[in-house]
């Protein structure tokens, strides 16, 4: 019998309150309205940002909440005025949205969209558990088995794709990526975070350096192509001076994926003067970034990049495309794989910085 | 009777220490060494950085100095070696120079040379005054009768050039404009900087917004081609809220030209999210600047701008071509013509910023 039209009761991981454990609990989830669909949820991996939300950023409004951006699942049924969809369909949740309308979706330059990528506003959610209104992180809450979705932040992938691997392409994967390989259109360059080396590796960067202070990542790097590795802890100098020296005077692209304002300057401080370009990919939004004007006057520019400059609708599809014709590798990522009930001790391990991705 | 291979005494502003009026002393210039050009300085201006080395920076390692930076003159004798440069040339002296050699000079990408642009350290400085030794100001020391140069941080230009016009190309005009034209490759922008008006209008921009706490400087703006003008003391909220509102969202480019960090945050900020440009014109090397990682992360690119990312020794001849031809305007922006002796009074008019440029 199809739930088509009526609340789905399923389980979710909810986070009730900042910095605390998330509770497995049943949720009721709403049918799909105008323009939204409701996706089953086969698989989502747990990204940093996530961690943020819940340790970091801590906004008391940001609770109660569904985690979850970096998902995979099915089309269980579709709203009034949908028509790109239908129930079964393969997709993968975009927590930035591609209207095809408004002047960004509109212009090549950019991968922004007019809608706000955030948590959904409270008339917006169609989750509730307990009697009460619980928020979509990102509009996306990949950690329950149903969500509901607008169509324009959804996009439609090949049915033959494996979930759980593609999944990834819904954040981390893309992100780094795309930083790489739009944003930075990298010739030689300094990579932090595996998905940039990469796409760095992908774009033909002839020199790689990856640096992490988790020695544990450098033997994964070296699969995705990095080719020299540098530990911050192993030098009582600025990292930025080791780089200066490796590579006489600089590298041409660096991208920052740890969000931490230091390293951005770290990142910055590291690129040659001329044209050293600097990208920042690490999500905070509590601290201030900054630097010595100098360093920019000397001609280095500094930009960021949203889930790596993808306009969301269209690329999605496209890197599944290149991961089934084995263009991009998705399973070399995956280190864990959990079930729902235990995401507790997905996100401790990730805290913990010991592992590179668990689904 | 020649001074070739002589020292020359000559007239010059010293400044002794740092936020103390200039002294006109008799100094000795040192004949030309191999590489080196001796110039008459026919005509400089003042330019803000003089005034924040002065002022501002007050590093007492840089002192005594003779400042000055904005000169043209005419080769008086060259050094052994020198075979661009004859006695008579007219030329302009360059605070960046350009070997043609080093791997900045062969890029396309940047105007940045391998060498320092700098104070010139106590062996270089070829002045000396009551038995000391004083600093070249960027190299260039133009507030002195006579300077020596390394020949390749001069530019010869055309001898039909009048050198009390064309010495504003020697930094602000080219600084301002080329921060537009080739840093920011503008098409509609929020302009600080007469010269980056300039640079907006003749790249084509259509909206050209002035902003200046100076009310006097709005008339002259529109001489150069902006459009509308905005005093941030008239509003009571952030100055990018008013250019947000006034451009639905942002501008397409800023220009910071007033080298105040503060400026430089709301210059980014007042960007449009997507494809906004920011460039930092404006110098300060005393504090930082910053702002939030989610403005660049939003798609917003922070950039700087060195002599307006001109190639030295190639565009200034260029831009006094354009000047010859009547494709930029020079004589509007001058709007006092004072003797070396008056130094200390164009000092003081500009502190107060009731001028634009006086020679
Ligand atoms: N811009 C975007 O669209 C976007 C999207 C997804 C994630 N993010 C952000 O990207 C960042 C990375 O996410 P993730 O899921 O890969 O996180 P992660 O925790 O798996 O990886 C972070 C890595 O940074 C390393 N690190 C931490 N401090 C360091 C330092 N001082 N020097 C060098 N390395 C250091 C850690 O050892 C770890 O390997 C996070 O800040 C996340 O919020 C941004
Ligand atoms: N990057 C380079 O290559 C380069 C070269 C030359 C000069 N500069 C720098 O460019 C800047 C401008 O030089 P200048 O000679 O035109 O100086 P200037 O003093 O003639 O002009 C500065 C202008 O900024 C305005 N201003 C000051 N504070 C402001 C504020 N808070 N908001 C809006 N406007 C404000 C002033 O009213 C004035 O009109 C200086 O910082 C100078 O050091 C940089
Ligand atoms: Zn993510
Ligand atoms: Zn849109
Ligand atoms: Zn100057
Ligand atoms: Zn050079």
């Amino acid at each position: 019998m199809s739930n088509e039209g009526f609340v789905i009761k399923c389980k979710a991981a909810v986070a009730w309150e900042p910095n605390k454990p998330l509770v497995i609990e049943e949720i009721e989830v709403a049918p799909p309205q105008a323009n939204e669909v409701r996706i089953k949820i086969v698989a989502t991996g747990v990204c940093h940002t996530d961690l943020y939300h819940l340790f970091e950023g801590m906004n008391k409004d940001g609770f109660p909440v569904v985690l979850g951006h970096e998902g995979a699942g099915i089309i269980e049924s579709v709203g009034p005025g949908v028509t790109e969809f239908q129930p079964g369909d393969a997709v993968i949740p975009l927590f930035i949205s591609q209207c095809g309308d408004c002047r960004f979706c509109k212009s090549p330059k950019t991968n922004q969209a007019a809608e706000r990528y955030d948590v959904m506003s409270l008339e917006d959610t169609r989750f509730t558990c307990k009697g009460k209104k619980v928020l979509q992180f990102l509009g996306t809450s990949t950690f329950s088995e149903y969500t509901v979705m607008n169509q324009i932040a959804v996009a439609k992938i090949d049915p033959a794709a494996p979930l759980d691997k593609v999944c990834l392409l819904g954040c981390g994967i893309c992100t780094g990526y795309g930083a790489a390989v739009n944003t930075a259109k990298v010739c030689v360059l300094d990579a932090v975070g595996l998905a940039a080396v990469m796409g760095c590796y992908v774009a033909g960067a002839k020199r790689i350096i990856a640096v992490d202070i988790n020695p544990e990542k450098f033997e994964k790097a070296k699969v995705f192509g990095a080719n020299e590795f540098v530990n911050p802890k192993d030098y009582n100098k600025p990292i930025n001076e080791v780089l200066f020296e490796m590579t006489n005077g600089g590298v041409d692209y660096s991208l920052e994926c740890c969000g931490n304002v230091g390293v951005m300057r770290s990142a910055l401080e590291s690129c040659v003067k001329g044209w050293g370009v600097s990208v920042i990919v690490g999500w905070t939004d509590m601290h201030d970034f900054a630097a010595r004007p100098i360093q920019l006057i000397a001609g280095r520019t500094w930009k960021g990049s949203l889930f790596g400059g993808f306009k969301s609708k269209d690329g999605v599809p496209e890197m599944v495309k290149a991961y089934l014709n084995k263009k991009i590798k998705l399973d070399e990522f995956i280190t864990h794989k959990m079930t729902l009930a235990q995401v507790n001790d997905a996100i401790e391990l990730m805290k913990h910085a010991t592992i590179v991705k668990s689904l």
